[in-house]
């Protein structure tokens, strides 16, 4: 069980927040040792109510990149913070930022900033359909894109009208994208494709060449667009859009999470083909044109410039996966690891080789118990201000824990 | 025109952002002097990339209620960012200020945070048709809830589908009230109200009794929602919900732009009779969850407890109100000024009563040309730290604006 001031603190929050939370950072369904509050952040570390230290694995679900209270962004942030924040116009600063966009993201010809990741999503799916008139989507099957009323993965309160015109796909299955394909007919608007297959409480799967050029192709036939949801693994596969390394460049592509390392900002990013569609849309928001989010994101995109952030966390990656490889053999416990090594996926099977939810929650629970925080069942995120030690540490923690739940 | 610099940073902008600017804060609709970039806000001032400093009536459409740049709430944010922000979960800031906000707004036993304002009235939708499992949602023709799907005021990109069961009626009208609920069924979900009919282009009003108790009394009968949707009049009218004034109190209320002074907040406040609802969906976002943007909003409400900015608010708008007033008798101008004196619209009609584009274009175009901030069709907002120097500086450049325009 959490600590007795988190304890105190869930207590409070059951009386003036509906179920003590909402959303994804509720620990409704987290094991018990997950404590619901935080007191304080620090590089890749996170201290609850009751003084205990964690070492994060979770990076706020993706916006840590370079280290919590990171010093350069945080200054960058406070300064603009001084001079014009959220004003009556945007700053020249979202100019900059829109050029510097475009200079790192091979397909991107514009920009257009918001604050959720669900604005991006939302606002692309507008794009798609704006591009040509046409009204039918297609959607990888579990993916997930935010949580507006057309996207949420619990439909409660949402009406099926909302998704009309959705028709949905086995992602990374080429034939079954032409086959939705084919069933929107000449009404085809778009495609939205997640970078890699990161749905929850399934393995992962690295994006298929054969489905990602798919996708594209029938996307020019049919003069559709191609969406890439990058606001997960934005800047944690690539220095550019996920999907450039394939050579697969999309029409639109959404950011967030990570952008400005915490601070609230996401953006729709798209090519000169998709201009005059976006042009004719009308989004917007209170806090959309803030100067001192667009200062951070700026100072953000120099640090994955200039230093070697990508690869650290892809060794730091590679480490915790082989690590936490030999600890399982040695209990020879049936371990699955999946997605990039860098946003891992960790989950448990049994004997028989069937996903195993008690085991993968124990794991968990003895890990966040110990202070190294893992998620039983959602992506983690690896972030730059981790060190060869902090993964060492994982793994003798897992080392422990394992060693525990065989003796079980 | 507005200033080289201004033009230099717009044609920038186009290469880079579609139509070189998008949402409310896009100048492409205001008058040529308008700068569509600003470079420092401080108070209730503004100064744009040419060194040009405007007395601002906007306040960032809203977000600025107690100045722009204020020390107490800015070091509120900034030391809470040193300790912890948006991290892997939420603070017990949370807590504190979701019972800040019960103890304060009449109606509200619960709260639930996130970014857009949009976000909240999106949650309110969702909710009420949660409640009963039921459908229809009664909305005021033309009132603005935000630029989502399925509220946005220009549908490109979005479909008909979107908006199924929604029925238009006519704000402040009992009759055409009772004719939508009586369309609705025994399928009604929810009802919004603005706390005051707040449209563009048109002529404001203050709310009806008839036809806010009409909205209380269907919801009452047909076991559906009532929201009012004070993201634009919150804490501008009254130190709780709007409404509370009147005696009607809403089951839902949908809050953002003022409550954290500028920094990016805003929420869905529940009466006891919503909070299962609630408990139904899954909404959330990367960034709701943010320490610093709460710490900043318990400041922003010890503001509204400890001084008296509404009184002050009040006080300025109507000084402002007399004062063009008597500049509009004297140059025999048929100028309107309508809603609550603190939040006004000023309209131009021609001398057979008409509303007057031109004549409005011309006189906003005049007063941001001589460094005020007018707008021509949207209601603006008088913030906390304008004092009574800068009313009569406003009406003093009103005067020779309208002299201009006369002798034109």
């Amino acid at each position: 069980m959490s600590g007795a001031n988190d304890q105190a603190l869930r207590a409070r929050a059951e009386r003036v927040i509906p179920a003590g939370m909402y959303g994804h950072q509720s620990t409704n369904f987290l094991p018990p040792n997950a404590p619901q509050f935080f007191a304080k952040a620090k590089g890749s570390y996170l201290w609850d109510y009751d003084d205990k230290k964690y070492l994060d694995f979770m990076s706020g679900y993706g916006p840590n990149l370079f280290g919590y209270c990171n010093d350069e962004v945080d200054t960058a942030y406070k300064e603009q913070m001084d001079r014009i924040d959220v004003a009556t116009g945007p700053t020249g600063l979202m100019v900059e930022l829109a050029e510097a966009f475009c200079n790192r993201v091979t397909h991107a010809d514009w920009a257009a900033f918001c604050k959720n990741g669900t604005d991006a999503t939302s606002m692309a799916l507008m794009t798609a359909r704006a591009h040509a008139d046409k009204r039918k989507v297609l959607i990888a099957s579990g993916a997930y894109h935010g949580a507006a009323n057309w996207c949420t993965p619990f439909p409660s309160g949402t009406l099926p009208e909302e998704r009309a015109h959705f028709i949905y796909y086995q992602y990374n299955d080429a034939e079954s994208l032409h086959a939705a394909a084919a069933e929107a007919g000449d009404d085809l608007a778009g495609i939205f494709a997640s970078p890699f297959k990161h749905d929850v409480l399934v393995d992962q799967e690295l994006p298929d060449l054969e489905y990602a050029k798919a996708a594209r192709e029938i996307c020019n036939e049919k003069n559709a667009l191609l969406i890439v949801d990058d606001i997960r693994g934005g800047f944690r596969i690539e220095r550019d859009c996920s999907w450039h390394a394939m050579g697969i460049e999309p029409d639109l592509s959404s950011w967030g999470k990570a952008i400005a390392n915490g601070h609230p900002l996401s953006c729709l990013l798209g090519s000169e083909r998709a201009r005059e569609a976006f042009k004719k849309l009308y989004v917007t928001g209170s806090f959309w044109f803030s100067g001192a989010v667009m200062a951070a994101s700026l100072k953000t995109l120099e640090l994955i410039d200039s230093t070697d952030y990508l690869e650290h966390t892809i060794m730091l990656g590679d480490q915790l996966r082989s690590g936490l490889s030999k600890v399982a053999a040695n209990y020879e416990l049936n371990i699955s690891q999946t997605g990039p090594s860098q946003m891992p996926l960790i989950m448990f099977n049994d004997d028989e080789g069937n996903r195993d939810m008690t085991i993968g929650g124990a794991f968990a629970d003895g890990m966040i118990k110990r202070g190294v925080y893992f998620h039983p069942f959602h992506n983690m995120f690896i972030n730059a201000a981790m060190t060869e030690k902090d993964i060492a540490l994982a793994v003798e923690t897992a080392d422990e824990v394992v060693k525990d739940i065989r003796s079980a």
